[in-house]
């Protein structure tokens, strides 16, 4: 198998520079992402404190990373990745079909600002999950929810659907969905999840719904869970000034390893996570 | 006396992006600096690691800075600070000939990347001196020489030439010299400053001069003797996560906090030391 010298989870700020600046140094890389690169970039109307672009919208200073990533021949693979297993001197990606290898790994995953729903991290790992696919099997024949924040929970569905016995869809957001015929839409604010060992019900503004899993697709997973025994400080990954965490050839930047939420402090952490790859995998030769 | 809200100390990236952060919300500012920013900018050829511009040189990337400093009414003031002290709640910073005051302080003044010359920090303050006009009183009627490492070096050589008995300058650069009839250039590398107790003598390849003091006129001078009581750690000023250094209300970015020494990692430093500062404010009120 193909192995990397550095994956880049995440396309926000942090991400990008992280990867031009791999790039720059020669390194071999893979950056998992989104085409839009992050929601959090193309939903500003205006930002004024990114140095160097006055009065631009999130969409125009996308456009002006992509110009430079493309410039450069940075690619993203468009994956959302579900677990990391640091494995000694590499790490193991995992994404829904397929696994990938590299030496180091950079997390600029960012963070996830809805607050976690009544009940949800009490069931957690109890009929409550983060990753439909990963969890799909334990879930055939029965009845799931999926809670969605984004389309590409649609996806999530449309996949634990062909297993389990009845699936409802709460999508969280306002679009046209893209969903296989037997998911029941619900368009309802999710209130509790209750149950008494594990998950029952999902309870809703005006209904409640009787269901064995729960599955809350969020923008982004928290951190510990898609790096098993990645060291958390106050919600945040824990990093050292050179962007190191407690996992050998394992960096973060941006959002994920604390306030302030900004473009350009994630991108200039970015910069440093990747120098930062770049010189432990130097020390590795 | 009027007395800034936050007063930043250098007009590089760093200074540039606490600055447009500074006023953004809403902070009365003051910002000492230079017309061309920061000569690590408009000397740069070609920049491909700022994300957001690809394949852009120094001069290309300080105009776009001005665009966006301009745009938000953010005036440099050009002028150098030789000292700034820590009076309490506020900070007095000096300038030749004024004193400026502000309740919070960013530091961003850059690293000279110059290693010293052979017998300058064995005799510095007894005889070697890093601001001129500042010590330029103890030389009246003696042999001065100045190593001026830029143009604003002259400005310091004919202000102490009015003083001194004489005046030697030895530019580091080349350019052409606004230097006072009464100064002798002299065009020749300083290789060693040597003396008893004090500096009695300066070494150049193929001449040397008798003088009492020479003055090394670098880009920036060392945080702690521009800051009294800054500590330092391993030649930078020392700062947590959040850009605050061992003193109250004084924060610092970029270059002079350590590596990497980069563009964006400097600007997004620069963001997060103005909205450290900014809070330090709002916490005294
Ligand atoms: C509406 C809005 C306006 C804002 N305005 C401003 C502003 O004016 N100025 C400013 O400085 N900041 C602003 N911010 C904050 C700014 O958006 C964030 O600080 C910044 O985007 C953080 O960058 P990041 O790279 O750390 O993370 P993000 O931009 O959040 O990017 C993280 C990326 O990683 C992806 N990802 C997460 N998990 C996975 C996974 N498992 N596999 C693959 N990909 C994954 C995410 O989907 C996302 O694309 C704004 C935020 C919002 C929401
Ligand atoms: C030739 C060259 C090419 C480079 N190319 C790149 C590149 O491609 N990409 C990249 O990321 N980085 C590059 N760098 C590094 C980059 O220039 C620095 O990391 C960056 O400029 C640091 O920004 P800063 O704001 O911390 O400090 P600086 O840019 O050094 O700015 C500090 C400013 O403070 C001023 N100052 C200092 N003391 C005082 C005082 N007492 N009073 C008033 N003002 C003061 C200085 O004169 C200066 O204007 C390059 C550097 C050089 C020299």
């Amino acid at each position: 198998m193909k192995r990397y010298d550095i994956a880049i989870i995440g396309s926000g700020p942090a991400g990008l520079s992280a990867a031009i600046n791999s790039k720059i140094r020669n390194k071999d890389i893979i950056v998992f992402g989104y085409k839009d690169f992050s929601s959090k970039l193309v939903k500003a109307p205006k930002i004024n404190n990114y140095l160097g672009f006055h009065d631009i919208s999130g969409i125009e200073l996308k456009e002006k990373f992509e110009d430079h990533i493309n410039a450069m021949n940075v690619e993203l693979t468009y994956e959302r990745v579900n677990n990391i297993y640091a494995m000694g001197d590499y790490f193991s990606i995992m994404v829904n079909e397929t696994m990938y290898e590299a030496k180091a790994v950079i997390i600029t995953t960012g963070i996830e600002y809805t607050k976690p729903l009544k009940g949800e991290e009490e069931f957690l790992g109890r009929g409550v999950g983060y990753c439909a696919t990963c969890d799909a099997p334990l879930y055939r024949d029965k009845v799931v929810t999926v809670i969605g924040y984004n389309k590409e929970a649609e996806e999530e569905a449309n996949y634990v659907s062909e297993l389990a016995s009845k699936l409802y869809y709460v999508p969280m957001y306002k679009d046209h969905y893209d969903l296989r015929e037997n998911i029941e839409v619900v368009n309802e604010k999710p209130v509790d999840i209750v149950g008494d060992d594990r998950v029952q019900k999902l309870i809703m503004t005006s209904r409640e719904i009787e269901t064995q899993g729960v599955f809350v697709l969020k923008d982004s997973i928290s951190p510990a869970q898609l790096v098993p025994g990645l060291l958390m400080e106050d919600g945040h990954i824990k990093v050292d000034r050179t962007m190191k965490t407690n996992i050998e050839g394992c960096f973060a930047a941006g959002d994920c390893i604390g306030k302030p939420y900004q473009y350009i402090k994630a991108a200039g952490e970015g910069l440093i996570a990747a120098l930062s790859a770049v010189s432990y995998l130097d020390s590795k030769k």
